[in-house]
């Protein structure tokens, strides 16, 4: 039953290529609001080729915001585990457009990639599992387990509406494992399962300076500047040794362990790696870490824009009457991101000078994980990906976050494997983003191997 | 022969009204390369409304940015003395456009005011003299002392190419002096004679940290974020005593004397009266100094806008390749602009950090000046001021930078004299920006008083 599965599906490689560019075709872009009817229409999408690959239900469920797309095929019987697996069919933002080589929602193949906004994340990694479950049942009109699909529309703007939905339908989407294919491997040949996630708490600050917008030669000087108040505060938020200044912000961090730091620095991430994969000529990072501890280990602070005043060509000499930063925090396990961003906020009123009223927006906050490793279901993916890629893959733990790991383990007490089959030059977030087909393909591979190998260990 | 030109202005205030409307809906901002027909537009609109009020000469002339409208009428003799008027017909960009109102190229008159972009600064200021001229060529058929008219369209960015058009047409632009009407009074009743203005340094700073665009979880914490590496530079410039830290910065900058310190803090401009027009909570100054001194009289730095990563809506977890800021330096009379660029490009490159690729570009740069308050020209001011306003005029200096009066009294050795009619609350450069009617009739008023008084002081 796998090896005809796996026949057919490497049979029909441009079919499934043919499949994710359809879906990379609709700009669902959560953040924005005019993108909502292509959020529809992506999920309805998806809910549809489930059905027609013969899911016994699909549907577009509602939630408080994107509607989740929620399918099953349970027919494996009672004996066979039930794999829950998660996708995320939303994307980010496509600016700045002006970098883009081809248009973002124009799926373009050249060389050995496929360009697009979502080509990795998600989508592309999402139809990997489409392709894999189509090929069991084109082949042998079955499943070697149970399958349950949960694909949301929220995950680029913090999943906000998915620990919801999951406790609503906890019986529903109960499982034996949850798989996730959103991460990313160092290399092509090097496979990794992503034991842990961090955490990510999102906020705005705003600072009004004066009523209207003033002319330097004017006020210049005197009326305190917006942008120059918000670099003041944002400046001291790192100290000299790159450590975040807010108090109690490392207050719940664990210490790594010998064994922790040991697994973490196994030479897949090195300053080496980092600069060549970004071009930065180079690193900054906390003091006394190594940098596989800064990006897997130890939590962050970013500035992702300033917004206030005139960006655009030529001069203008304008004091904004508002500048507003957006600033988010990177959490590692243990730290509450509902704490954090009271913390920042706390912090945030301490400093802010007399000269501005203050505004403090809250977007999203949610929790690191780290997974056992111990489970079958990460056995599993263990032998599926020497399989699929010819390599034993590596533990590591991953910089980004993903609110739906915290919301399985917590609410489903589902042990989550992560096995992705991202790169790290798939330029995610960014312009030009796309997807190694060699991985693509490998990883519909992986996925059938997943499903067999996972299906017939003990329930 | 005033008196009649005073009884037509007075009669023809409405016709004076809807000539600055005609001239305040072209869209002439000059730093925006598309607006270069609307440029033209507002260059030769000038030129045929002073052929069709009798100017004998009326040209739009080239330079190697946008042109100049020349024109002159010359038969008072030569016993009379010759007043060269300067305007400027080019605006500020309008954003933040949604900010605004009413459109900002469609003048609303509501109240006493009339608003649109350019309605102060500078269009609404220069048609005072349009319909002063037109009101004694209507009346007389003639003026009271020759007259020449320079009306640039680089004000607003910087009047880049005027010193080689005053340069190339020394012989044309002679006169006994120069009258600006560009600048503003703190109140209705309390006209002002400028006697200073502040020099301008304008640079962009840019930073590249990485060859793409970065995802924040993966790359987060080690490869440096240009917008943390631009809010160190940035807050690194000025010191706790709000000084900028530029080495040489105030090299020049010269001592305020006790009676120039008299003079500057004579309760015009005070914390209360910056503060009440601003609406700013508080004001944050140069130690040791007055809130008189920080605008007038000494040097400041400012940020006008940092570009970079996302402002949208929402949430955007980003670490942009780039990013800019723009920066402006006001100086004070001595300082020499071009220096001051250079010391700033030299201090940015020493502390820029080794995690980023720098790059600087030069905008204008201008210096400021102070004019001899012992002229004739100016007592002729004094006067128009008294009988067009009902008071003395104060002497006061000026926060902003106006390139032609430096040029002025380089390059033709005139005298220049800054009888302005705008307002602290005209919104200049900012969204709304208006005149005050009554200002804009007082000021037609005042102009014709000018050109009668100084046309028979002795030449």
């Amino acid at each position: 039953m796998r090896n005809d599965a796996l026949r057919y599906a490497q049979a029909h490689y441009a079919e499934a290529l043919t499949d994710l560019q359809a879906l990379l075709k609709i700009s669902s872009i959560s953040t924005l609001p005019e993108c909502r009817p292509e959020i529809e229409r992506a999920a309805h999408w998806l809910a549809d080729k489930l059905t027609a690959i013969g899911f016994d239900h699909a549907a577009v469920m509602a939630t408080a915001g994107h509607p989740v797309v929620y399918a099953d095929w349970l027919r494996a019987g009672s004996a066979a585990p039930t794999l829950l697996i998660y996708g995320h069919y939303d994307v980010q933002p496509v600016d700045p457009l002006g970098e883009w080589l081809s248009p973002p929602f124009e799926p373009l193949i050249k060389g050995d990639k496929i360009y697009g906004r979502g080509a990795d994340d998600d989508k592309g990694q999402l139809c990997t599992h489409l392709a894999a479950l189509e090929a069991y049942l084109k082949t042998s009109g079955r499943l070697p387990l149970n399958v349950k699909l949960l694909i949301e529309g929220e995950e680029e703007i913090g999943s906000m509406n998915l620990g919801d939905f999951i406790r609503q339908h906890a019986d529903l989407l109960k499982a034996d494992a949850a798989l996730i294919s959103d991460t990313y491997m160092p290399t092509p040949d090097q496979p990794v399962i992503v034991t842990g996630v961090r955490g990510l708490a999102y906020l705005e600050v705003s600072l009004r300076g004066s009523t209207h917008d003033l002319h330097s030669g004017m006020y210049g000087g005197a009326v305190d500047n917006p942008l120059k108040a918000m670099v003041r505060m944002l400046d001291s938020l790192h100290d000299d040794q790159e450590r975040v200044t807010i108090p109690g912000f490392y207050d719940r961090v664990l210490p790594l362990s010998a064994t922790e730091r040991e697994q973490l620095n196994n030479g897949l991430v090195t300053a080496s790696t980092i600069m060549a994969e970004t071009g930065a000529p180079d690193l900054r990072g906390e003091a006394g870490y190594t940098a596989a501890e800064w990006i897997g280990a130890r939590p962050t602070l970013e500035i992702h824009g300033i917004k206030g005043g005139f960006i655009g060509e030529g001069q203008k000499t304008v004091i904004p009457a508002v500048a507003s930063a957006k600033i988010s925090m990177r959490l590692v396990p243990n730290q509450q991101a509902a704490e954090i961003a009271e913390l920042f906020t706390q912090h945030i009123q301490r400093i802010a000078p007399k000269t501005m009223e203050l505004a403090i927006k809250k977007h999203s906050s949610e929790n690191g994980a780290l997974v056992d490793t111990n489970s079958a279901a990460i056995a599993a993916a263990g032998q599926a990906f020497e399989l699929g890629f010819g390599a034993r893959p590596l533990f590591m733990r991953e910089g980004g976050s993903l609110p739906v790991v915290t919301l399985f383990m917590e609410i489903l007490k589902t042990p989550v494997v992560m096995m992705g089959f991202g790169l790290p030059d798939d330029a995610i977030h960014a312009p030009n983003e796309r997807f190694h087909l060699p991985n693509f393909y490998r990883g519909i591979d992986t996925a059938i191997h997943y499903y067999d190998i996972f299906g017939t260990a003990s329930k």
